[in-house]
């Protein structure tokens, strides 16, 4: 077994869920991702953890999507499984992206509001999410597969500590401050409050609220945004490439747009419902293992010299204690790169020049 | 997809499992049994069952078991889902059949004996094992692996309803016996009694009490058995293989033992406990999709012109309510082939002569 997989197990199991001997975890299997099981096993078992391995198969969930008939139930057993799980660790990488492509829209969300209650109660433990670099991952990167298992060792294998530090200040600047402004080009120039919200630093660990590896970012909940914006990293809507998305806000809301493609879909999120055309997150990536965009979001939006955007529903991390922040069924982020041409000011202070933060750098705004 | 898998996911479903709307069926899916997890998840689907997916890799197994240290504990989560599920269908069938060969006996038994309560609540649900032909079993088998496709299919793929009913004949026989006696060649006589007992006509559903696809056998569990017993079909004990036992008992207990090779085995097996020296089960195996030998009991303990004896457990459902019937940590198999020179005589009347039954060929005793 390559080395990196162990790794990789390692953080998983101690960094990110900090499983305890005697922890009850769920370890969620996807097609392509035995290798990664196995080690984490192997971890799970010095760790003294009680494991159930599920098998997240894509092709077996298909076959059972397209053959049900009537309503959706959620079951008792499966109910009862995560309810009494303390942490559940989703081991993704099939074989195919596109592996329940043929399942009509109706049949998942049909399913999906049957499961909600297991979905909340896998939300309610140590629940983290990654993936195994498979050759359906690599390819939907456009690399090959060699080239795909640096690329996700490199995100994964960080000093996920030092990050967490560094990635302490820029939750500090936006915790203390109040508008925040995206400048880029001439295409970007976007005011937003973000009084009173609570920054989260996504050092994809449950100790800090993160639920992801890779992560490495620090996000927050926006709201009032005034001015426009220019996204020039593409993103996959609904299995519809979307290109160039620029929007332009008004009294908070989204007040036109426009995609160079793809602009059907980007339209069809936008008019989901009243929340999704209001902001839920702006996200500062902060991991510079990760180089290149993959059409993954799990890796884009972590990215280094990257801000992302995201209409729709805003995280309760970000929220005051009892306060609603935008609720809305949608959740789409959208990544514009800021390594040149650009600034983020908060206060009117620059925090972040051409990908250079204020703590490397010293600059004055 | 291999019509036959679709047929097999049929069969187990609906004859085995008796699979209905709102069930809450959890299908465990060995390394090897994908393709027949996504023809099962298909026909679960039609039936509107409630489905957990549970991944049974021995590889993943392994690595826990080697690494971990201490005491095993049972998990609460995993016996949630058991106690909270209706049925249960094993999906058999590796990638190795020796995955697991370098995990010590005693990690094996400690961990089996924590598992023990949610190994109960398994068999409290409507539980089937079945397995999928991989060429890790053809090889087990020594065959090719198309050709060992063919013989599983033509084990698994019968009319269920007709062997049930001439299973059935077999049954009555049994249960208004008191002495069966089975004699073979010149190294075979051996009375028992079957008197107060109950046969379990093993048709492959749990409607018949019977929870192996595929099966057909009948048994019960016997006593009192006075004389010798020749198993000339070869058999594998904790990986030994074991060929040519012989058998001796005197008022009830094996009183003496051989075997041409793998003889330590069989007396590890004999020397575990009191009750692994008197007989658990009497078998006569009636599937004649069955032809041949496969170094896997599921399959050879239910070919037609067979009898099996089992040292050790007796099956509590051919007990009388309430009767404790013959316990022992074991349960061990051995096979004789009757199709020559051979007959089996209840209360002295022969039943079967030569692989032929009474009610096939109407001879008299």
């Amino acid at each position: 077994m390559d080395p990196r997989v162990r790794d990789h197990a390692e953080v998983l199991v101690d960094w990110s869920a900090r499983v305890e001997a005697g922890d009850d975890v769920v370890v969620s299997v996807a097609e392509g991702a035995h290798e990664l099981a196995v080690a984490v096993a192997e971890r799970l078992g010095e760790r003294g953890a009680n494991v159930v391995t599920t098998y997240a198969s894509d092709e077996v969930a298909r076959a059972y999507l397209l053959a049900h008939e009537g309503a959706f139930e959620t079951g008792a057993h499966e109910l009862a499984l995560y309810e009494n799980a303390d942490s559940v660790l989703f081991l993704g990488g099939g074989r195919n992206t596109f592996a329940t492509a043929d399942v009509p829209g109706e049949t998942r969300q049909a399913s999906a509001r049957a499961s909600q209650p297991v979905r909340e109660a896998r939300m309610d433990t140590d629940w983290v999410s990654t993936v195994h670099p498979t050759r359906s991952l690599a390819q939907q990167a456009g690399m090959a597969h060699e080239e795909y298992r640096e690329f996700v060792y490199d995100a994964v294998l960080r000093d996920w500590e030092a990050l967490a530090d560094e990635m302490a200040n820029m939750k500090e600047i936006l915790d203390e401050g109040s508008e925040v402004r995206l400048v880029k080009g001439d295409a970007t120039d976007l005011t937003m409050s973000v009084e009173g919200r609570t920054a989260v630093n996504s050092a994809a660990s449950v100790a800090y609220d993160s639920h992801n590896l890779p992560s490495g970012e620090v996000f927050t909940a926006p709201y009032d945004p005034e001015g426009e914006v220019f996204f020039d990293v593409p993103m996959t809507i609904s299995g519809t490439r979307v290109r160039n998305v620029h929007l332009t806000f008004a009294d908070g809301d989204v007040a036109s747009f426009s995609a160079e493609s793809g602009e059907d879909a980007l339209a069809d999120v936008l008019d989901t419902d009243e929340g999704a055309r209001r902001l839920g997150e702006l996200g500062i990536g902060m991991n510079r293992g990760i180089d290149r965009f993959t059409d993954n979001i799990l890796f884009d939006e972590k990215m280094g010299d990257t801000v992302h955007l995201a209409v729709g529903r805003a995280y309760d991390a970000c929220l005051p204690e009892g306060e609603a922040g935008n609720d809305s069924a949608v959740h789409v982020d959208m990544i514009t790169d800021v390594s040149e041409d650009s600034r983020l000011e908060v206060d009117g202070d620059v925090v972040q020049r051409n990908g250079v933060f204020r703590w490397e750098d010293g600059f004055e705004g």
